[in-house]
């Protein structure tokens, strides 16, 4: 690729990187989280949400856990300003919950903001100014010392208006575009707005420090936060905020090193909407402490339904592998990863149930609404037999022997490959049902009975049977009553099984009181053919499954 | 949410964490890029793609710089058998690209493999084997030590096989679920297959470190990476590589940080084409590298030809916000970034051009084939007068004076407000067609001429005009034609402006040698009323703006 040589690297690094956060390996408590869902993300739709449509996201919000959402720019537009006026005036803001807005640095778009603020219980005044060394000379086209005079300007006024207007404000500042500003020049601007604030363990003040545009690797922005977290004045009375945006693919990594490098509140949104490549997942977060029996204080157990009131609301899709909640996240196609996943399944089964280590399974999908019958074991010619069996297994009761399994397993992968399209858990049923289950043609059972045979031990068996339409009955002997049937068939039909294996099991999904059962037939060329029998009578659903294999013994 | 405590941390962190990688903050060359798409990728779409379809990508793969390709398992399946023939057969391999294929470590299974392989000139087989604690008891119900044998048995058959089989075969190991393996014991078993497989200088082998499910934060798999890297024997023959799947949303963050710690390859796919949430994206990462100044080494320069031919291929979509891909990355709605992209261009047209600096634009969207003009900035009820005077200037060449930009901002973003939904450029410039531009009602110019006054520097205007279709000629007098022209308007009309702006210039665009003016007639309430003049003549294009500017003041 040409033209690689018109970039460079656009972040500084602080003057020290001590980096004490990379000596933990995790996190084990979850932050703050500010959903900025209504603001960030509805800037970057195509078509913003409509005021109807952001009261519902807005509930549902509260619904999910959230006690801090930013709900716009009420100065910047009408929209804004009555989205927030009727949050206060229908009262729907919870007691628990802290509305947050955001304002630029100039005196009548703040004084339109506590207009639009009276009567909020409580709120956090968000204060923002760009700091970067790109945004000041080219679009600001200020010095430093301008630049902090903005902002602390505007610091002056929210502590003027805040006087002013009934309500508990808090304080936020950000220095816009700080992934591209001196680390120095960003903790001298923040320090002289703090100064103004004066941040007491009443009264904090949230200093958010965003990546506008993520400009560097993860440990790189987590050390820019540490070496801010560090030598911020106030520290104690100071909540360090991290927003990130995804620029680089690392909006989820930056969240948690900073989060690790001393940050203690998150601004982000569902599923990374938000400008451009989006800001950080929420979502992602969230659930990666979850996996890691961290408590995220956030509910996301039922991710289908917060999937289509998202997609509703932003007209937005969530991408199918997007972490946790993507159709396709939980998705096995291939067999070994199917087989497994039955395994590990199996092992839970049988009792290691403490913690959930299921290979290829980073969680379980019910703890998000998600079913394994459909969502995890999905069927294509990639797949294999333990994915089809445990599919069979699980949603249809059936236990297949583990050399039908193998058979059955080639069968559904042809019909896929050959009609290029996933199967359905009912489409393989009823490839099963199909090939095996109570074959009638050539040969269909009409009648069986039994009776002791002449030599002890021995069964003497009367079965009638419709042969090509053509009805008759044969009378077999054998040590059991399947032996007989069999050895009448063969008789009859002038064939010979060199070996025949048998399973029977009760069917405990779909049908009560039934059994099934599974016979298979290996001829001269060590080839098996099998069949499956179901009735509500034992020996009735083996002599079926015996019959229905011969049926495909006849059908080669 | 309940059932956290169902979780536990699922990875082990190796015997030392010097962590010496974290020292660099970002990656300055590019490491060697190996395609998984064709397997992996593949193994993880709801329709595997047709032969035809693979052929068709691998020939796309090898266009945008791969020389690693890994093109399936040919043991697994007839099609993936038949898909390598086809490569080989056809000729379609490269002299410089090397094929790689997955292989389990079963003798049947190795000997199809190389039986695949056969007239190849070169080739990696990839030898896995499951080594994860989960594996090891769920699945296969092995010892360390029986799992040690399988992979050594294995590596013992590639050495028997490739001997037998004509061709230039590398080898390549994964201690398949690397993340959830002892590191001690990761390191024994990649040991034990290195010392049956003796890498030397010009026989390296690829010892590959797969995050087959992600289970900890980047600088935990960083570690680990280090550890091994830095324990492997044979080290300076060895080619250490990942293999980052994507289930916390960070594959990218993983890899790179990997590549910090002592990889030397990257397996991932287009767009992050995988199982479940994807492997790591080599688009994201590549152009990380890129917007750096560090050449990729593969070519992404027409991403819209990426995107189309992998939905076509793959049936998968790129995600909107999928960083450099998305439709919406570049994508700025708002009125603060349009403002700051918008003078972000400005500055390089003032000779800033040695760097790559637009606040809001990580890269240069033409770099990736991508247009300014209908991606970048874009118009909806959040947009601003800086983005929508952007937008007119680069699209149609207007340079709307600054106070009239405003106006017609709030102009466009009331219809885009009402309609819902977002403006096309073209629907923008309609409106300010419609809004400005020539009017004639209720009052049309017909013709106008111009003679020298009786006073000094006084010059008369005698303009025809139809006023609600009633044709006149009224005779005017001023100090230039312009001001002849608003006097004699101004009294026939019974109006008077308090201010007249008046701003010219050649239209560049569109049509050849027209001139526009812009005219703002301000009333006794300070409100400007604008009107445009388009026309050959410059006198002619003014005394028109001036009358459009007219024709809203009487339809207000």
């Amino acid at each position: 690729m040409k033209n690689y040589q018109k970039y460079k690297k656009g972040y500084f690094l602080p003057p020290e990187m001590p980096m004490d956060w990379a000596k933990k390996d995790s996190i084990d408590y979850a932050p703050i989280w500010c959903s900025v869902d209504l603001r960030d993300g509805n800037q970057s739709l195509i078509i913003p949400m409509s005021l109807d449509e952001k009261i519902e996201f807005f509930n549902y919000l509260v619904k999910l856990g959230f006690k801090e959402i930013e709900v716009g720019f009420p100065a910047a537009s009408e929209t804004e300003f009555v989205f927030l006026r009727t949050l206060i005036e229908q009262n729907l803001i919870p007691d628990d919950v802290t509305v947050q807005v955001l304002t630029q640095s100039r005196e009548h778009i703040i004084k339109k903001t506590f207009e639009a603020l009276k009567g909020a219980k409580q709120a956090v005044v968000h204060l923002y100014n760009s700091t970067s060394l790109a945004q000041r000379e080219q679009v600001f086209r200020k010095s430093k010392e301008e630049i902090i005079k903005i902002a602390t300007d505007g610091a002056e006024l929210l502590n003027k208006y805040a006087a002013e207007t009934p309500g508990n404000f808090r304080f936020e500042y950000s220095p816009e575009s700080f992934t591209g500003t001196e680390m120095e020049f960003a903790l001298e601007i923040c320090n002289a707005v703090l100064d103004i604030w004066q941040p007491t363990p009443d009264n904090k003040v949230i200093i958010n420090l965003p990546a506008t545009v993520s400009m560097s690797m993860p440990h790189v922005y987590a050390s820019q936060v540490e070496y801010m977290s560090n030598h911020l004045k106030y520290r104690e009375n100071v909540i360090v905020s991290l927003h990130p945006h995804n620029d680089r693919g690392c909006g989820v990594a930056d969240a948690e090193m900073g989060l690790l490098a001393g940050a203690d509140r998150i601004e982000g949104t569902l599923f990374g909407n938000g400008e451009r490549t989006g800001n950080v997942d929420i979502v992602t977060m969230a659930m990666n402490m979850y996996s890691q029996g961290v408590d995220p204080g956030l509910d996301f157990t039922n991710m289908p339904d917060i999937v289509e009131n998202y997609e509703r609301w932003t007209r937005m899709k969530v991408y199918d592998r997007q972490p946790y909640s993507g159709k396709l996240v939980f998705a096995a196609f291939s067999g070994s990863h199917q087989d497994a996943i039955a395994k590990g399944m199996k092992w839970r089964e049988e009792g290691h149930t403490e913690y959930w280590t299921v290979p290829y399974l980073p969680i379980d999908p019910k703890d998000v609404g998600r079913e394994y019958e459909t969502d995890v074991i999905r069927i294509n010619s990639q797949s294999g037999k333990g994915g089809i069996g445990y599919l069979l297994e699980h949603n249809y009761g059936y236990n297949l022997p583990k050399k039908m399994r193998e058979q059955f397993g080639y069968k559904v992968k042809d019909v896929s490959d050959h009609q290029h399209k996933e199967l359905l858990p009912n489409e393989v049923y009823d490839i099963f049902k199909k090939e095996y289950v109570n074959l009638e043609s050539p040969i269909k059972m009409v009648e069986c009975h039994f009776a002791n045979g002449t030599v002890k031990e021995e069964m003497q068996a009367f079965i009638t049977l419709e042969i090509d339409g053509k009805q008759e009955t044969l009378v077999g002997r054998g040590n059991g009553r399947l032996d007989a049937v069999s050895n009448a068939l063969q008789e009859r039909l002038h064939i010979s099984f060199t070996n025949l294996t048998y399973n029977e099991h009760a069917l405990e999904l779909g049908s009560k009181s039934q059994a099934v059962a599974y016979v298979g037939i290996t001829d001269d060329h060590e080839h098996i053919f099998w069949g499956v029998g179901i009735h509500t009578d034992i020996i009735n659903a083996s002599i079926m499954a015996l019959i229905s294999a011969v049926n495909n013994v006849e059908k080669q």
